[in-house]
């Protein structure tokens, strides 16, 4: 996984995605005492930066008539779905037994054929593979494929085309999908941090073992970062491109989401909260002058359950 | 009220207040069938447009100690009192009796001494008025002094700036502050439409009858587009450079609330959503390949209270 991997996908989804704009902030704003600039890419096409993965990887590949299938009740999901419908094709979504109405709703609202089917993603995941070898759909994975970690790290390459002079960049991690474009992107050019909820810490834990582990999943961003181990992709580049793990608590996410809200009128998903967290959270040691990118990724959010 | 005085404005403000970013969308977005381009402005200091304008007239004049003062429990009053803070200004803030308690230690928190007084926005303004000649404090209008509007104006240079081949911009308008300011921008170069609800004509109503009158205002956008006439400022140069107003429906500002918060993950105030709601309504007659821009002005409301 390298840059040129992501200019390729950046030529291949052009005009699929949305061009997200940047806010250069003043540089006392939202409590970091950073120059600050906000990639606001919660104004992706379904609500995150997953449409940018989704888009490389069914582009990719020749696609059979079958379509494409993913399993992923969240922001996968929804973006696997947009992307194949925009691109004429068909969609399978397996999702848990217990997913919301609301989340299956909006899965067939951008046309796909959703599968409800066992108590865990783990079963509705495993459903899916079985299905796949059926059917020969193309597979997406929600983040351990070269070309989704590709297409996600196309989020950086138009960062840095927006923004010159970033020193550091804060990135949110689940299962990795994100972080792994974003540090081959970089390579060290700009150091990246990634920000893990500490009851969701695949990285962490995968640093510190020397692999990638099972860990268990909890707390207020476990719905969009909560996958139980990093991608293999995303922890070999990690190894190499970031330079630390920062972990928050929910309550740091949480005052991170009043604050987006508070000074910048922006209301996301706890998880994109996570990455603002870190940097607030003091347990970065920031540089005098150093120029800090923060990466706002989804607003998958209820507004009406917005908490002060 | 013309582009030297706009560019004036832009000088003196400059690092005061936020650039604020555009986004610019695919052609089937917000169901508009237009090129369209958003100026993010709810994401200004406190939360809309009014900063440029309170920056640019504080900025104007010499302060007396007694600092400034305004009438406005909204949008205005915040970023006068923001304003002043920022610059070392003290703020007396006058709003009626009835304004909610919200919106009171909103402008306590920015520094700002309030005064509550009267049963109407009207009274409020006669007591500020009366007050102003005793303590020889700087007023800043809602919308009707030409550093207020030149302030307002300065959204429109930076929008150009941002953004060539603007064919067209739509803006919403209370008591015609910002729309004076992007029209004496423009002057006829870019094609300016004036929104307005329904229930708050007040621009609608001055065309019609040929000069400023009084109008009966109400409906979800009264609360910040609910002035009760249009500024003398802003009606000369509509005269000249606005090419019309489109009238819209509290439902068509519902629904292009709605729209932004599905498509972009954008949650604004009504009267923010009103410029995309003249829109969307249909009653504008786009050409093929126009280019449009929508100025989407504030977000100052309560998630908890956004309607699906």
């Amino acid at each position: 996984m390298n840059a040129t991997d992501i200019e390729a996908a950046a030529d291949r989804i052009h005009g699929h995605v949305r061009h997200t704009p940047i806010l250069e902030l003043e540089p006392d704003a939202l409590g970091c005492g950073a120059q600050l600039v906000l990639k606001l890419e919660f104004m992706q096409h379904t609500g995150a930066f997953k449409a940018r993965g989704a888009f490389n990887r069914i582009l990719c590949a020749p696609v059979p008539d079958s379509g494409v299938i993913a399993a992923s009740g969240g922001n996968h999901g929804a973006a696997v779905a947009y992307a194949a419908r925009q691109l004429g094709r068909r969609a399978e979504i397996f999702v848990p037994e217990s997913t919301p109405d609301v989340k299956v709703d909006r899965l067939r609202r951008y046309g796909a054929r959703v599968v409800l089917t066992g108590a865990s993603y783990g079963e509705a995941w495993a459903a899916s593979q079985a299905r796949a070898r059926e059917s020969g759909a193309l597979e997406v994975h929600a983040y351990d494929q070269p070309e989704v970690v590709a297409g996600q790290g196309t989020l950086a390459r138009e960062f840095e085309q927006q923004c010159q002079g970033l020193d550091t960049v804060f990135v949110a991690v689940g299962g990795g999908g994100l972080i792994g474009g974003v540090a081959a992107w970089f390579a060290g050019r700009v150091k990246v941090i990634a920000v893990e909820p500490e009851r969701c810490p695949t990285l962490y834990c995968a640093i510190r073992d020397g692999e990638p582990v099972d860990v268990e999943v909890g707390g207020i961003a476990a719905d969009s970062l909560g996958a139980r181990r990093i991608g293999r992709i995303a922890f070999e580049v990690a190894q190499q491109h970031v330079d630390s793990v920062v972990l928050v608590s929910d309550q740091e996410i949480r005052d991170s989401q009043r604050a987006l809200w508070d000074s910048v009128r922006v209301l996301v998903e706890p998880g994109a909260a996570a990455a603002l967290a870190g940097l607030r959270s003091g347990k970065y040691q920031l540089s005098a002058g150093e120029r800090i990118g923060v990466v706002v990724c989804g607003a998958n959010t209820d507004p009406t359950k917005f908490v002060a």
